[in-house]
């Protein structure tokens, strides 16, 4: 996607104490540096007093570099103690995709990205075991087995995260990934790590999700879309669906057609962060859908 | 709703261990009596080896009593080990509703009751509280309020298990009724009670569920219609869905919203069982929808 | 719901040619005038080239008068050639309903607004039969009759305008009203009217649609919300919702079933025009939902 | 999938003039032959007196051969004016894809297909492009182009009709195929096919329908997977859905977005088909799902 080179638009991502006069203060900003607002969206989360906005902008008649609009943003920042990033549009965020056997939610992910639906490069592609690799090779990405065994785990995190560290990536995404990742990988990856749970979290947390469905007997079910963190199964959500099911439906049924909802609801979520839709606080998200 | 008197029909419902040849003996049996099967829905739980049938006939043209029909009935399931109910079509089930203060579910079935959607008579609205006794006038209903203080709860409770019989009550819809019932008043009621949880169950069960959503930061929130039993919440499960929600919903938006979802989830459990499509299996149903 | 009396917001509609700079224009403004931005949407239609904003601000702490404020905005809006409207929060609209035989859509608004979900007042409903007049006492508001004929069309809509008149109504909606209203009646009321049609338009408009549908053998029913214009469902839609059907539904059972989403995508579509989320542009709306 | 070789099961599908006593008497002649019914679906359409079955049964224990029951079965048929066919479990049907420019639909058949959810075998895929040769190579199936244009059609279809005579191909699906077949082709192949129509029909029939449904300003967009008749667009409907769409939706982004409701409502008729839950009668079909 080297059109991506020539993207002119920026975005800029804040959270600050809710005051008076922000979104004033900030479009005046973005507006003196030549940029024209194409997107905004913002929110204020009342119980907790803190103030959101998502603003997409085009700099392609903006008069000034910039390291300057990043200063005027800073210098407006630090009185309204605002957290703030830009992302701009002509750099594409580098993915890798962490599989095990299955493949739906890998080969939704590689299609959306052929049909240019994602916004990213997928340079790489990890996973424990080998099954995946002609998917890999059709899509001409490289695939990299780490096989994964209790006693050697750190070994194989350090490999992993040797090969995050080689191609450059931005995002890791865990597309069926059947391993838990530890809290001493996520601190070293330091970046964010999408994960599909399938099901609807906080129900059926945990291994075998569609095993407890089944035997709780529900009517519906679900897959969520959530950072990865130490607390396995409770990092932010950011996208969350569900389907109806019935007492047709065996495990092996529950299985199949949960693969629909997982792979749409993680694409969907890996979407919404690559277009930096998602801003995290505390164990919750804001997503500018 | 005294067309009823003149229905002609009737609902068999059977269960057992699988086996071959039930169907057709089933069949076969209500062709003898001169039964017109209109619908018939069957399911095998494998895991369980339980088969379960539902058969909905017309007896218009039957050259034989109802005794003796059961009599055929009953002398082909002794050897099957096969349970089995049968629900005349002139026959309407009286249908009690608990409610507390709030109405969206009580409206919700007394308004789809007087379009003829709920095949039922509805003879008796029971509360703790006074609030929705103009509602219950609107539509001629007669309401009780049974106001219940933990130290007299036994005795608030035989008040309402005495309306019940007064009333003779075949099944009791909690429509948001804001009490626990105990297990000893469930044991004594001895027939269904149908509750809507204002979540999707296993997920916020308990106290507050709006709440606890909101705190986890979900993305969608549900209903669950369930019968009650004595482990609260754990009931087998009716009917669920769910709905969208976002960032951008306070708990007070979770609520509004919620209610969509809870009075239509609950309308559908208690048309299904109206209509003899429940069958309940261990802790889980087989809804013949 | 006097508390609107107090409420402190205000909300500016805004639509004009597209160009850069107007959203950090209009921030200025409103916060020159100490106006709070709360809520902010944007649209723009690129190939028309038009420019659609949404701001929705408190002015509690404002330094100037409503006039002031609005002189203000007409100095920056006669350059950009801008089309707006100012909605304050104090002021709630007035709304009729018209209703014939049914009552779902009906009750469904009624509860909705008792909840305090539709933020206006209901002083008039508006029937050709006298069927709902029960209804309409049970909440406490004027049920008028005015009978149509054919022969006597013209006299009758004069009526109905004289009651949209003489209760001050800003906005009609037809709640499965089953009358055509002229385009002389729409020429003269010239406040929008927003009427639910039980198909998903463009498919099965005009009369019966339940009839096509089944006809047709489609799995899915439909309801389109949309403001009344000359041309019989051919208004600019604001809210449309689809729900399965299958070949087991008579007409009957869609009539039945499509109760239900006609009185949510109703009562969504008039949620949304009370809290000025609509701008109608051409034969389409722009919803900021 | 070898394991077809082995399936003992069949499906018998039915339609008569609706009397009583049918269920009984194909109950009973399946059960004499030693079947047992495993699943069986039943409905009667009241308006035109038309009684439909669908019974699947396990053959593993019969006491009879094939023909002998399809004997008995023809016996009881005649009387009844009974129009049936019997499918058995050892028979793959074999399908023929018919693909243009775009993959998703195709993607998706083929990946379920891999996953066993799809029961047929997949020899033949057949596009007027060669856009698509490297997937269908990627699956192992022979991927051939028939080039279209209008002064050689007739030939062109000559040599689509004469590969699938050569593949004996079952069932045609057209995923996304974007020629229209002509009542020629479809009488010399006089087996289904399957299409995806890229709009909700009838609404937005013809060409370009997202164009006309960004035209008209819908707030859904649809899918409609349906058999392919003379009548272009017209042809027995099997399954639709649809989703959201707003203001923010260019034609493209309607584009984009649609692809997901299209292989999703494709796939799910495609599976109806081959698990022979569809009857078709009249314009209309019968979906036991």
């Amino acid at each position: 996607m080297p059109a991506a080179l020539a993207d002119p638009t920026a975005t800029l991502l804040v959270s600050c104490p809710d005051r008076r006069g922000i979104v004033a203060t900030l479009a005046q900003v973005l507006h003196g540096h030549g940029a024209n607002i194409l997107e905004a969206d913002q929110h204020t989360d009342r119980s907790a007093g803190v103030f959101f906005q998502r603003i997409h902008f085009d700099l392609a008649e903006s008069r000034t570099d910039r390291l300057t609009l990043e200063g005027a943003i800073s210098d407006v920042a630090q009185p309204l103690e605002m957290a703030w990033r830009i992302v701009y549009g002509d750099r594409l965020a580098r993915l890798a995709i962490f599989v095990s056997k299955t493949n739906h939610c890998l080969y939704d992910l590689l299609l959306r990205h052929q049909a240019g639906d994602l916004r990213c490069e997928i340079p790489l592609i990890v996973s424990n075991h080998p099954d995946q690799a002609p998917v890999a090779e059709q899509f001409g990405i490289p695939y990299r087995v780490v096989p994964i065994a209790k006693e050697t785990r750190a070994e194989q995190e350090a490999r992993q995260l040797a090969l995050l560290s080689e191609y450059r990536i931005d995002l890791a995404v865990l597309a069926r990934y059947m391993q838990v990742l530890s809290g001493e990988f996520l601190d070293r990856f330091d970046r964010p790590v999408i994960n599909i749970h399938h099901s609807f979290l906080p129900a059926f947390s945990g291994g075998r999700p569609y095993h407890q469905a089944y035997e709780r007997g529900v009517k519906l079910i679900g897959a969520t879309a959530h950072y990865a963190t130490r607390d396995l199964d409770e990092g932010p959500i950011i996208a969350q669906d569900a389907i109806r099911a019935s007492h047709r439906h065996s495990v092996a049924d529950l299985v199949r057609k949960g693969r629909d909802v997982e792979r749409t609801t993680l694409s969907r979520a890996v979407r919404c962060h690559l277009e930096n839709r998602v801003l995290v606080h505390g164990n919750k998200t804001v997503v500018f859908e």
